[in-house]
């Protein structure tokens, strides 16, 4: 029996510093709950951080310095990226060290092999905090909901796109208006590529749909659309239509293939989900158990993060202060018992949908358009002209449609794109109600 | 290693039928998600349940003959009580057995002694299920937030409860009318008593208490007040005002002393929490770390509790298949860490405050009642007189307060219950914002 656990920490941003801050202020709290004692005796950083105070600890320049150190038993990695963190949790790996990261893009684009390369060793990986920050989700899928067959999980899995799409929504403000106020904010990167078209709530779906249906990690599968194709137009006339727009990542089962997609979709505005505003993250799953559980809780933030990453230590230390290895798969059951399993292309997945377009406010119009609809099976729910504005002939025009695949909704909306009456773009949005998905 | 561990089941009832299904189901996935073969082996039960099939499994009419049994692994009681079960849970850890169990009342009344044999024994006893069915909320407490030092929590812990608020709010509905719906439609038990006295919450709240403060299990501490003293006119000022009206189990850290209480609750309509409707369980934690999370789920009913005892099996089963001790103690520390802590007396325990009363509708008699709250310290939010009726001359009073302690605002009801213009008993509702408590 070991007794005690020693924690190295790579990196030194802002989840560190508050991963720093929690072993000051519950030390004593972090070794009852570990079930002996947890000490923070490595930390390797390029630079200090003023958000917190190193003074007490090793401090290396060289991150290497701490995989390598024969007194670190578990190396923490919040360098973030995925080239560097990945040589250095090998590293860390080889030397035996147990692993604890907030990495997102790295388990999401090289889990598969870290984590064989983890088995191999005897060592555990552990990710908690890579996933819609302090809420406990990976523990929630992989344990909590460990009796159940998952059907269906959707998350508004990136702060960002959210507080972007809440307040374009509150104040009819435009995305450009709202992305630059997030960056001043501070919730937003500098370069918010990643936020905006998906990529990062791509990541973190592909972990939650590796843990849900037991299917590797693959990070090129879902289809992905970010929130730049929403105007607050659109969600305004969403709301007029009882409906609220929210950047969703959704993973469902089809039969023995799975359904993963990142895009801005309607909501109906009486589910819990769509009323998560703001920075916070949520997530829902379905299971034939459970029913359908809904997680809400800060995405981001250092000290939210530094939380998961936190219970993530703690539980690791509690097999090891008493000599045992971790059992809880990083995918919940073993790498030989995960199947991979084939994708729903984009064009077969049906949803409902909403259709917004300008045309021409004079007879015959709205005919063309439904029929158009209609030569691709497409039932329409409800259709509405708005009025003109003084001085236009073109009105915008949104139609809500009953269930349609990918496919022949691409079909009908060039068809409807190619009438001499319509003008420009069409939106298209998926509509999803979770009813008995 | 043992490779494969053996679950028995006492009881028949809903849940155990739900559990029986979930075997039958997924047992695939079970034994992957349990690194082993996890088999279903004897069932205790007085008589069969047409709700699942037992043709499979050795059933005892005994249910002792299922602790006794030396093929058992884990016993998974599910016969409800605090006495028969008591005797079998203590009968079945003498004999070795790993405890699985949904029993609430047994938990907050006797957990204390049954930790303590459960560790004397070297077995687990796990309790998932025990609180807000499907929602995973022990585990995320004991497990997600092990970096937290909680602040407080508050929980919509009772869905019969909430089911007759959330209909006597929709349509303005009677008490009495929408508990025999309940009863009807089998959310509320014949004898409904515990769900509507706070009983059964109380129960949930002192568990959930005991693993966010690290204190013992001290199940007469709670204040509680029922959902009866809650008319519909109530829920119909209180939303006037902004204002839900949710039975809340509250638990607060107050300095070195613990606010412990179940009582219904206005809360303002945009915290998430309050829009939380019909059988539905939700509960928010404050940490210093994660800052809040709210978990939103089924409280109640066969296949959810049956989810929330099938995680703890899988738990379980995950160290036994490897021949590994279980390593997280049932309230998140060792027993020797739990510290006992004073509660704060209801009266000490301030908020803000709803009042209605019935009053004469002539000059003077706000001037009475305003002055006999500010001789008390405390200051009014809001006062609205309503309306008389027509041929009526007394009138509902409605106040909204600033924070004041309990006794403050006992004390000023029973000098404003004196005043000779107002008529009946006073309703005092706390008021409870949730703002860096």
């Amino acid at each position: 029996m070991k007794g005690s656990v020693n924690i190295g920490i790579c990196g030194l941003g802002t989840v560190a510093s508050g991963l720093v801050n929690i072993f000051a202020d519950n030390a004593g709290l972090l070794g009852q709950r570990s079930g002996g004692e947890l000490r923070l005796t490595h930390i390797g950083a390029r630079r200090d951080n003023p958000l917190c105070d190193v003074s007490g600890y090793k401090v290396s320049r060289d991150i290497f310095d701490v995989a390598r150190d024969p007194a670190v038993d578990v190396l923490v990695e919040l360098i973030g990226g995925t080239t560097v963190a990945k040589d250095l949790i090998e590293t860390a790996i080889n030397h035996g060290k147990h692993i604890v990261t907030a990495n997102k893009a790295l388990i999401a684009e090289h889990g598969n092999a870290l984590f064989a390369l983890a088995e191999s060793k005897g060592v555990a990986l552990r990710f908690e905090a890579a996933v819609a920050g302090g809420i406990p989700i990976i523990k929630a899928l992989r344990e909590g909901l460990a009796a159940n067959r998952v059907s269906a999980l959707a998350g508004i899995i990136n702060g960002t796109g959210n507080f972007i799409l809440t307040e374009m929504a509150a104040a009819g403000r435009s995305f450009d208006d709202v992305l630059a106020e997030a960056q001043a904010l501070g919730y937003a990167e500098a370069d918010p590529t990643f936020d905006i078209d998906g990529t990062d709530a791509a990541h973190k779906l592909v972990i939650l749909a590796s843990i849900a249906f037991g299917i590797p990690l693959a990070i090129d599968a879902p289809f992905k659309e970010g929130i730049n194709v929403v105007t607050a137009k659109d969600l305004e006339y969403a709301a007029d239509l009882g409906y609220r727009i929210k950047h969703l990542g959704i993973a469902r089962a089809v039969g023995e293939r799975i359904d993963l997609r990142v895009h801005p979709t309607l909501i109906p505005q009486d589910k819990l989900i769509a009323t998560v505003d703001g920075v916070l993250n949520a997530i829902m799953v379905q299971g034939d158990a459970v029913g359908e559980l809904l997680l809400i809780g800060p995405g981001a933030g250092a000290a939210p993060t530094a939380s998961a990453v936190g219970a993530d230590i703690v539980d690791l230390a509690r097999e090891l202060t008493v000599g045992q290895r971790c059992t809880v798969p990083p995918l919940g059951v073993a790498a030989a018992d995960l199947v991979r399993r084939d994708l729903v292309p984009k064009e077969e997945v049906e949803s409902a949908w909403y259709v917004r377009l300008m045309a021409d406010d004079k007879p015959g119009v709205m005919a063309d358009i439904t029929r158009l609809l209609g030569a691709e099976g497409i039932s329409i729910e409800s259709l509405i002209q708005k009025s003109p504005r003084a001085a236009e002939s073109r009105v915008p025009v949104i139609i809500l449609t009953d269930r349609a695949r990918g496919d022949a909704i691409e079909r009908a909306a060039a068809n409807i794109s190619a009438l001499p009456a319509v003008h420009g773009d069409l939106t298209k949005l998926r509509v999803e109600n979770f009813q008995g998905s």
